[in-house]
Formats: C-alpha cells, sequence, structure tokens
C-alpha cells in the first residue's frame, strides 16, 4: 500500500524533502516573529513609562529566551534535513506534530513571563519546559522515522548515525530534566533551557564523519 | 481573448504553477501559525493556573484539531499542484477561494473551542465542518478546472484522473457529512473531521498508475 | 554616484529583481493571511452564536472583499515583475511604498466592516478606496521607474510598453472613481472594487506582444 | 572542534548562507507585515470616526517609519549577504541577535505612537531609537565576524572591506546619535531615522571595487 500511496503524495521521491523544509521554514520564521505580539507593556495609572517598562522585564525576557529557543530550532530542523532526501507520510505526519510544538510555544512563554511567583510561575514553567521536550520529542520521532524508512540521502555511515542517535537522546533527557527542575525553581527552568541551546549550539557535534573517510 | 490575456499575466506559461504554489505555501504556512494566537488561558481571580489551562482545553484541543487540518491540506495542495504545470486566470481565482476557506479556518477554530454546549455549539459545529467542506469545494474546484483547461503536467493517464475525481469527490461528501452530524453531537464533527484527515493522509491513494507503465 | 552605490545594493545586476520579488510575495502573503485576525464575531449577553455571526456578515463580507483585493494584486505584482529584470534603489523605495499600501489595507478593511452608515461609513469607505487607490498609484510609480530606469528584461516591444501604461493608468482612474462613490453610497465603493479586481484579472490584458513577431 | 561542529551544522559548506538568507528574509517580511496589527483606531463615543483617524495619525505615522526602516534593512541584509558566503555557528547566533532586534521593532514602535508628549514621550524614543541602535550593532556584529572567520565570497578587496567597516561604524554612531537626541526632542529621534535610513538607502555605497579592476 505505501508504494501505491506515494504515487498520490509523491513523498518518497528523491528530494521531497525540500518543499516539507520550505514549508517548515515558514513556520519557525514565523512563530520566532509572532512572540513579540505576545509581549505586553501595561501602563498603571500614574505609572511612568520607564516603571511600566521595569515592570515588563519579565515579558521581554521571555520574548528573548524563547527567540532564541526557536531560532535555534531553526538551525537544528535544518542541519537534520541536511541528511534527509525524501520523506513519506508518517515523516510528514511526525513533522507536523513537531512543528505544532515549535508553533505553541508563545503561549507558554506568556504564561512564564505574567507568573513569576507562587505555584503559577511553577505550573507556567513546567508547561514552558514540557512543550521545549515535547519539540525534542518530535526532533527524535523524525530523525529515527527517516532512519528507520531509509529516507536518508545517500551515503551516511553507521557511526554517524549511532551520534545522532546519543546526540538527540542526550537533548531530549536534558530539556525533560530542566523541566523537572520547576519543581524547586521555576526561573531556573527558563535559564537552563536557554543555556541547553546555547551549548547545543556551540558545543561539539557528532564525532564520526558524516561520509565515508571524514573520519579522523 | 484567452491567448491575448495570458501575454500579461503570463498565467499559461509552462511552468507558471510554482509561483501560485509557493505563494500558497505561504498562506499555508502563516494560517498555520496564526492558530496559536486564538488561544487564550484566562484565569478567574483566585484560580489557579493550573485549573485555568484546565479550562482552556478545549481551546488547546481545537488548535490541535485545525493544525492538522491545515498541514494536511498542505501536503494535499502539494501533491495536486504536483500535477498541475501551468495556471489560468480562473484557476488563480479558484485557488485563492481555497487558500480564503483555509486562512478562514481560525475563526471557526475558536467558536468551537469557546462553544462547547447547547444550541451555539451546533452552530460553531456547523460553521467548522462547513468551512472545511468549502475548502474540500476549492480543491475540487482547482482539481476540475486544470483537467478541463489542459494545465496538467504532460503524460497523467486518464485512469489516474478519474481516480482522483473519485477521491476529491468522496473527500468533499465525507467532509459535509461530518458537518452533518453537528445536528446530532457537534463534537463528533470535530473529531470526525480528524480522523477523515488521517485517513486521508495515511491512507490508500489512487490505484491506477501516474503515468504510463505504472500501473499494476 | 548611481553606478557606484549600486556596488553595494547590487540592485542594477542582472536578475537582482528576483530576491525582491520573493520577498514581496512574503508581505502579499502575510498580509492576505492576518485579514482574518481584524474579523471578531462579538456575541451580545443573551444573544444566540447564530445571531451574532449573521451581526458579524459585513465583517466576513469585507475580509473576503480585501483577500480578493490582495489575491489579484499579487497576481498582477507577480505578472508586472515578469517584465522587470533589476531593480536600482528608487525602484527598491517605490515597491517598498506599494507594499506599505497592502500591508496598511487590514486597517480600512476593519473600519468599512464596523461603520456601515451614517457619516463614519462614508468616510471608512474613503479610507478603504483610498488605500486601494494609493496602490494603484504605487503600481504605477513602479512600472514607470523601471521604463524608465531601463530595467525591463529585454526585447519588450514599445507598443506593449505604452498598452501597459494605459492599463495602469485605467486602472488609477478607476480606482480613484470608486473611491468618490463613497461620497454618494459607501457600500458601492467596496462593491466597485471588488468588480474592478475581478475585471482586471478576467477581462481582456495588453493587446500588443510582448516581444516582437508575436503581434496579431 | 570547530571543523568537527560543522559536520553537524554544515555551516561552513560552501552556499550554506543562502538559507540563512531565505530564513532571514522570512522574519523581515513577517516584522514589516505585522506592523498594521498595532495600529489600532479606538474612536471615543460621540466622536466621528475622521476626528478619530486625525487622532490616530501618530501611530499611523510610527507605522510608516517602522515600515521604511524594516524595509531598508531587508535591503541592506540583502546587500550584506551578496559578501558572505558561508556561515558558521557564531554568525548563525548573531543574526539571530540582529533579527530579534527587528522583530522587537513593534513593540517601541506602539509605545512612540502612544506617548507623544512628556517624559514617557523620551523614554519611547529612547526605547525605538535603542532598538534601531541595537540592530546597527547587529549588523556590525555580523559583518565583523564574517570577515574575522574568513566567511567571505572569494575576491572581495581590502579596500572594500575597508569602506564597509567605515560605512557600518558610521551608521552605529549615526543611529546613537539619533537616539540621544531623544533628550531634547523625542520626535526628533524618530524623523532622524527615517532620514538616515533614507540616506543611507540613497545617498553613496563603498567608494572601492568590489572585486579587483573595479577601482575607478
Amino acid at each position: 500500500m505505501a508504494r501505491v500511496a506515494n504515487r498520490w503524495w509523491g513523498v518518497a521521491e528523491r528530494g521531497s524533502a525540500g518543499r516539507l523544509e520550505a514549508f517548515s521554514d515558514g513556520v519557525f520564521a514565523i512563530a520566532i516573529t509572532l512572540l513579540i505580539l505576545e509581549v505586553r507593556v501595561d501602563q498603571a495609572p500614574e505609572e511612568s513609562l520607564a516603571a511600566a517598562l521595569h515592570h515588563a522585564l519579565p515579558e521581554i525576557g521571555a520574548f528573548a529566551a524563547s527567540f532564541l529557543q526557536i531560532g535555534i530550532m531553526w538551525a537544528n530542523h535544518h542541519a537534520l534535513f541536511r541528511l534527509i532526501d525524501r520523506v513519506d507520510q508518517l515523516l510528514l505526519l511526525l513533522n507536523l506534530l513537531l512543528l505544532g510544538c515549535v508553533s505553541f510555544l508563545p503561549l507558554p512563554t506568556r504564561l512564564v513571563s505574567e507568573h513569576t511567583s507562587g505555584v503559577d510561575a511553577r505550573t507556567a514553567a513546567l508547561l514552558y519546559g514540557g512543550t521545549l521536550t515535547a519539540c525534542a520529542v518530535g526532533f527524535n520521532l523524525v530523525w529515527h522515522r527517516a532512519v528507520r524508512a531509509n529516507l536518508l540521502v545517500e551515503g551516511v555511515q553507521p557511526a554517524f548515525i549511532r551520534d545522532v542517535n546519543v546526540r538527540y537522546l542526550l537533548g531530549l533527557v536534558a530539556y525533560a530534566g530542566a523541566t523537572l527542575i520547576a519543581f524547586a525553581s521555576p526561573v531556573a527552568t527558563v535559564l537552563l533551557t536557554v543555556a541547553l541551546a546555547l551549548v547545543f549550539l556551540l558545543g561539539p557535534s557528532p564525532r564520526s564523519g558524516l561520509v565515508r573517510g571524514e573520519d579522523h
């Protein structure tokens, strides 16, 4: 059935991943730019704008944190799709799940900025970290489907695949851990996820060569 | 006149469908990402954020349902335009009608999440299902115009065209049916449309070969 | 100076219009999709959703009208840029002016839907028609700059250029006329602009051949 | 480590800047189109729409000013990336910083339009000018990283690089100066930044040739 189905969707054709990546790029670009719509500077009567801006610092900080997350997730999505040559319907669905988590992020972003103390701060941080953890799950699912269904570009080394497996699993565990830390300190969850994104971008990458002969 | 008109629009030229598809991709990506703006978590005084999130579950569920619908409609639009080589002015207009229905979807999505019981729930579900049915009408119109005006890529088999005719007609009837079920149960309309989208994505495709020699 | 300046902007290079067109496509796609955010269904206490939707019909109609306008302006912008090979800084600025008018349209769209009678309806219709007239001015300015600064693709016939001159001037006059009719009937302005867009899309095009030998 | 890291991100590969530029284009296009959502025409009871529009002129002016800023920054970003062939992780991060400042602009735009007199007008103008100055810092950082890490296209002349250094430094100083003028006159800050953008677009460019032999 899969082969027949692909006649309609054309998804298993060589190069079919390009269109999905372009669509995903659009969703990332829009989600990252919509974040600012959630930042509201509410000025109480008699309050100066400077004071209102000072009160809005948590919202601006949350904007910056989520901007960084989505930006680095975009770069990561792009790195992942460098390895994927074609898609099938299930990968398409899993990628939609991932994009859904990304475009959901503006909501918990607003909640963590509105609730900075008490039990509500913890709830908000759990939702925020949970959304990022769901994104990490999405990345793992897309990657494993691509490996399982043999959708990668040609010549990717098994050692490289194992390195990416580890990298993605570590990412998932780290985000889940940062989420659980909300029970101790909600603000630590947000700061940790920022640190994780930066480590992910600037830190080391898979040690194996992508293709044969690149090893060291 | 048609030929002269095409001198301006350039629409009947080979490959002219590519630009229209890119524009449509943009509209799909934006519509799918705007959905989250409609999800509001309103916290009553004295209410915990956890309770407010619990009350917001219908909104979050409606977000997820519409996200899936637009995502799968995007994939379907892309599959359709694989078959279309060039556009004319009428197809351009019909495609605009389809995009208008897609970008209208955030409104009924909010309404179904706000009205979960009583006669208003039925009204909202009718509008929600009706919008998706209008999308299905749009897909049928674009497809039939492309066939009628001979705008397909070369070599598409008549049997494949008949299979797509049936596929699109069945889709239209199924969405219309799911809409009418709102008179019995509004929530069933939403659940059925989700199921239809998943069946459409993961289920069987046209049985005939796209081009000669692919038949089995 | 112009030649030196172009070293930085690279705008006079062959094919430089492609990037500007892609950016413009993005603005059109976003502006058309944002329109739905302006449609609000406000339900009075005790009022049924069906009645509220009935009251919202002017907003939905204005949404549809502006959706059509922006969609057809996109197609027209694309047809125009088929003729333009490269841009210079002034054309870039004039195109920004045009895009600014397009992305301003959601505001008068909301106003015409909120004010359906009295002197405010006239004000709203004047702003709505005026914005579309400003778009027509923008199209004229971009076109004339491209002709004047010799930025067209090679081989465009003088007769074709004259035909486009007339076409764009007629469009400007027609939109300005439709705007002034608001003094007699505000709703006529909106209906006339819809009719104009449809005539523009489906009606005749320049009669001369685009390139030599195409004449009839 | 850098080389190994690049295996994952693929950022140091020839032509890798293209994808980042496309993503950035998306963010610019969305940020420029979202500006209109901040323009609200609030009509007091008994007030005519014409009077309300008159009161909204500062908002519409701020919309136009920021539209111009983002449009010209887009053109400038495009001119800059004509010189950049590939990216590394740090450049990716610096470009995100720049995009973050661009997409932050709708917030100070609304604030300058809402606060037109008194000390709050000064605060708003400082934030508005400060955001644009931060954009100028972002452009400088991206440019210097590209030069330092040897990411430019081949054959760019040292004299051209020095000219761009000066150009970007002057831009930064000019925006910072326009910001400080808010202490004397907030509205002057907005007008000066508009003038700066126009001078930047229409004024002279680097005097040296981009590549050898282009000098005069």
